[in-house]
């Protein structure tokens, strides 16, 4: 099935919380019910969390009693704002939200709204997937014949609708007769490497070997690297990055070490109201995520903890940006500005 | 108490893996317990487990039934190797039990060899506390008025006897009047940073931050780090340096950031055998350490894993390395070489 959809009224989605234990899926009728999926990373990566953003407003919209257009509207602005407020650092829930706000004013009275809004939802959605391969396609032959291939986080299958963004690269150059391995790094604080990028990547007969993020610097300059390939959760228009909390690292020892540094991101991702990475907000999020393992107290009481869950990584460190629309590279302004000229 | 000693015949030391839900204090006997203790890291750090070497043949002599002193010998050399490859990176152990059969050797007969043996475990087990003092009171200058000090793993008190290599350096800067403020990484796997330095400075009264491995390269990028400080399990004569994984990458973000990156470790550290780090054997430990929590998987069953314990920091990212002889700077192979002439 796909990591997320809009059925029947209500969204589906894989409780990726639960991974590699169990397979549990989801059906939420309530806009709320699927921000707060969104808030504890049931579903999450940007463009699945673009989607989930989509599916939030058209259950929002079945909530508003107002019959006139125009009062309907604002109401679901407001839906629309605390569905966006949900995660702040991943740009793709505002574009999702902006493109359903834009849908909604095109149509007539409540009810063609209303259709409408599940009719875009259901493009998002669909397009994702679509976008996916096309950027797979367009980044694969940036892999080597036989590579071996680090990511970080999870930017695969799993954080998309389907086929995924790093890991669509990775398939992609799979299907063109390459020979790919991957080392994936766990990723802390949650995990979602060791959870989600093996279990994903196992299933498709990848051969993946799990590190922790503190062992990327060593395999980076041991020579076993062929090239770094990550997601993103916003890019600036100079190309200034924010992913997973690590990714900076990793890119400024895969430049130290000559391994090329490649991200895979719908253009989506890409913030065209931000000129650089300083803008980005960084999500803050719970202590405990680091400080606790289910009931375990793994640090002492009290102790003070800092919990970002991205960082930028500047544009200086970055070989090539792959969307759907083209593989950018630097100077990241110029090329950016024309793939948004595509659009 | 000591991290760990030798008392009444018995090794006592803190059970490290218990910290920080409990404190306790085991009592061993026999030398197989201690390479156990050693192996499952009941007792860690590259200084400890020097003196655990020391503790482990002392006990180990008590098993020897040989009466004439060079079947003694032959039989402890033996015991001596056995301890020492229990664990392959630090180069104390084998530091230590050199000392320790050197010492032996210039005793006469075998109830005088077990005496010497008692009495060289005890003076390497003062030394260590003493060294770490001298060491701290010589790195402390490099740390500046009001600091905040990354540290990653723990090179603390637990480390060690006592007082510590890193945090040696961290606690003789406040003793010399200084605002030091840290910021302590996890430490993964197995949390040496969350469980045991936060712990151990928390108890001190200092200011710590915890953080995830992956958070130090955006800590080092947003100017909030004034100096990394760390310590080592082994170091080459050009500075290379091995230490806890995740170090060399901390090292290289640390450098690309104009944030000096120094080294606390006991001269006793420095492998006068080595002249570069290509020859640090690495150690490789169990998948499981990864891959599960307890008792709950967090990885898919079977997925292949990578876990080398530590990682080999180029001299070319170390700014200065601090040892109980003084404070060496590059060019490492001349000035490691004028502390070895002060041996």
């Amino acid at each position: 099935m796909n990591t997320i959809e809009l059925a029947q009224g209500k969204v589906r989605l894989l409780d990726q919380t639960l991974l590699p234990a169990s397979q549990v899926i989801l059906e939420i009728d309530d806009y709320r019910g699927v921000i707060e999926a969104v808030q504890s990373l049931r579903v999450r990566g940007a463009p699945a969390l673009g989607v989930a953003a989509a599916c939030a407003i058209v259950l929002g919209a079945q909530t508003i009693s107002a019959t006139e257009p125009d009062q309907f509207l604002r109401e679901l602005q407001a839906i629309a704002d605390e569905v966006v407020a949900a995660r702040p650092t991943a740009v793709n829930m505002a574009w999702a939200a902006r493109r359903m706000m834009a849908a909604a004013r095109q149509a007539g009275d409540v009810a063609s709204i209303k259709e409408t809004l599940t009719s875009e939802a259901v493009r998002l959605q669909t397009e994702d997937v679509e976008t996916n391969r096309r950027l797979g396609a367009l980044g694969a032959p940036l892999i080597p014949q036989e590579a071996t291939v680090l990511t970080h986080c999870n930017a695969g299958r799993l954080a998309t609708v389907g086929y995924g963004t790093a890991l669509g690269v990775i398939r992609a150059a799979r299907d063109q007769g390459k020979a790919v391995r991957v080392v994936a790094t766990e990723t802390r604080p949650l995990l979602q490497g060791a959870r989600l990028t093996t279990w994903e990547l196992l299933q498709d007969g990848f051969d993946v070997t799990l590190i922790t993020d503190s062992m990327a610097g060593s395999f980076l300059a041991s020579g076993k690297i062929d090239c770094v390939v990550v997601g993103a959760d916003r890019i600036a228009m100079n190309g200034d990055v924010a992913n997973k909390i690590g990714t900076y690292p990793i890119a400024v020892v895969a430049t130290e070490n000559g391994v090329p540094f490649y991200v895979a991101a719908p253009f989506s991702t890409v913030d065209p109201e931000l000129a650089t990475g300083d803008g980005i907000p960084i999500e803050e999020r719970r202590p405990e995520e680091i400080t606790r393992w289910g009931d375990v107290q793994t640090a002492p009481e009290g102790v003070r903890v800092a919990n970002p869950a991205f960082d930028v990584t500047p544009h200086r460190y970055v070989s090539a940006i792959v969307t759907d629309r083209g593989v950018a590279r630097a100077p990241y302004t110029a090329s950016l500005r024309a793939q948004a000229g595509q659009g």
